[in-house]
């Protein structure tokens, strides 16, 4: 991890001066309490800000490290890293309120301190901040690469709103498979990923090849990411306390685990379709019995397979120097890690 | 009205099918249901769906006249048009769940048909279209034009939610005087026809002058027509008939008369201050109240300043042929209007 140590205490700082350089724009006397509200969302302001506010800036730093293994300048990439920085947070406002959740990183939801109506707002001031930081390539790449850089973004987004409804839709359902997952968690959690090292690459390289295993990569490293945070969710340390913020069937989260118990239809299946709330109680022998059912293995092997898929589309864009080095400590960090 | 009955005959027809070729995105089975929320919020399904539901589609409207008459092919602007429609109608489904409000061109709310949560999501992927459809401009305009386009309506977006802020924070405030009226109308109207005309010129012309101008005119056109809205929200036949969807006082809108009316700190304000709904039986009484207080000359006089600005601007702005003649026809048409 040392590479990626050096590198990131080089570029997280670089990411937040340009972060608050987009958010500066609501500059104006009579906006400062909605200027506020942003601040808040993005970790800077309010009780409980600072690092752990902000997040880890996963994906500035996913963005950055592509540029700049693929043969980019990270300095000029900036405004694409800020971009997807601002487009993961106001997806995270947005959800708060639809999933009706009290807390972010620890400190009230935007919509719990400001009420709905403004939170709704916020998020979507977030989100045309993120479409205006794009614009601030303009001087260091062609009008053409930007404008990719935008199709890609939008696409992600429209993955992402999508992979949003169909969260919701499930809402409900006891009808659900593992084939219903994917698509989710394709927009929820691998488009936004996939696009960072996409746009990464676009601005790093004009060899469509490697911009495409890059592009590949993410995509691979977001469903890898997703199913281990799902094994972590029924079978971390964390979940089989039984804190309800740590686990998954308390939460009533589809999924991966979840559907494929399902799937199995036995005495998993029967617990979950009585539709009632998992009790702090029940977590440890329901998770145990996820696992006799042989759903235990399966997440595991799922999301070794996938974290294979991520290292071998890394291998394949053949990332160059210390950022290279860093992209592969970056996914051992994503992928091994244990809460 | 003649020649801008005849454009529009050709215009909207060409605008609708941009419009649904932009939403024709979510085409996956799973997201029919998705699809449907952002079909029914363009009034094209559902029950209800038609021109009434569709509302005017001034916006895409005033884009592409302006294209026309500064010398451009209204044809390749349709991506514009339809982005400036997408945002409108974005906002519309937001600003809906933010006010409370059940009905939009007298059919149910996307919200109320589908909750907050589905009805949040949807306004942002109609958002995100918005920006998609920027980017059909491509093979049509230089990339440089592309990304001034995009400024601009970004702009125009960050102005909207600022907009909406200042009204959401003028809730239950009582020191509110006619100088906050216009940074909220400035956003909430003027903003987005101000980026229609500045749009369709920055695609018709490379004159820079004549783009100002044509910004400028949307931009008055706007206050002029928020103005006139407002007035007619208190002494319009409808408003003095006490419908409560027709009177801004039962409403407790903050519109200019009330904002004036409120500085005169007289028998007006004096009842808005108690805070409580005004009624029905309260409606022609408090709209005379008004009057005799010289609110409402004044603000007729300020629809009329408005408009001449908006006139003098698009004089400046020289629009050429059947084009310009429908723009001079859209103007009187918005600003003469009774209802």
């Amino acid at each position: 991890m040392k590479t990626l140590q050096t590198l990131s205490e080089q570029i997280l700082p670089a990411v937040e001066d340009e972060l608050q350089r987009q958010v500066g724009a609501l500059h104006e006397a009579n906006l400062a309490a909605f200027a506020d509200m942003l601040t808040y969302a993005m970790g800077w302001s309010g009780e409980g800000a600072g690092p752990e506010a902000r997040g880890k800036r996963i994906r500035p730093l996913l963005t950055l490290l592509t540029c700049a293994s693929s043969g980019g300048d990270w300095r000029a990439a900036l405004p694409a890293a800020a971009s997807v920085e601002l487009i993961h947070n106001f997806s995270l406002v947005h959800d708060d309120i639809q999933d009706n959740s009290d807390l972010r990183r620890g400190r009230p939801t935007v919509w719990k301190l400001w009420g709905v109506p403004h939170a709704i707002n916020a998020g979507d001031a977030l989100f045309i901040l993120a479409h205006t930081a794009v614009l601030g390539l303009q001087g260091s790449f062609p009008a053409e690469t930007i404008l990719s850089v935008d199709r890609v973004l939008n696409q992600a987004c429209l993955a992402l709103s999508s992979g949003q409804f169909l969260d919701m839709s499930y809402e409900g359902r006891l009808d659900l498979s593992v084939e219903d997952y994917w698509p989710m968690v394709a927009g929820k959690t691998a488009a936004l990923l996939s696009a960072c090292s996409h746009v990464g690459a676009l601005l790093g390289t004009q060899d469509a090849s490697a911009v495409e295993a890059y592009r590949s990569f993410g995509h691979a490293l977001g469903l890898a990411f997703q199913v281990q945070d799902d094994y972590l969710g029924i079978w971390g340390d964390a979940a089989l306390t039984g804190k309800s913020t740590s686990s998954d069937l308390m939460a009533g989260k589809k999924s991966l685990p979840v559907l494929a118990g399902l799937e199995k239809k036995g005495a998993f299946a029967s617990r979950w379709n009585q539709g009632t709330p998992i009790l702090a109680g029940e977590v440890t022998a329901l998770a145990e019995q996820l696992a006799q059912e042989g759903v235990k293995l399966a997440t595991q092997e799922m999301a070794d397979q996938m974290t294979d898929m991520a290292l071998q589309s890394l291998r394949e864009a053949n990332p160059a120097g210390e950022a290279g080095e860093a992209l592969f400590e970056l996914t051992d960090y994503l992928l091994k890690r244990e809460a």
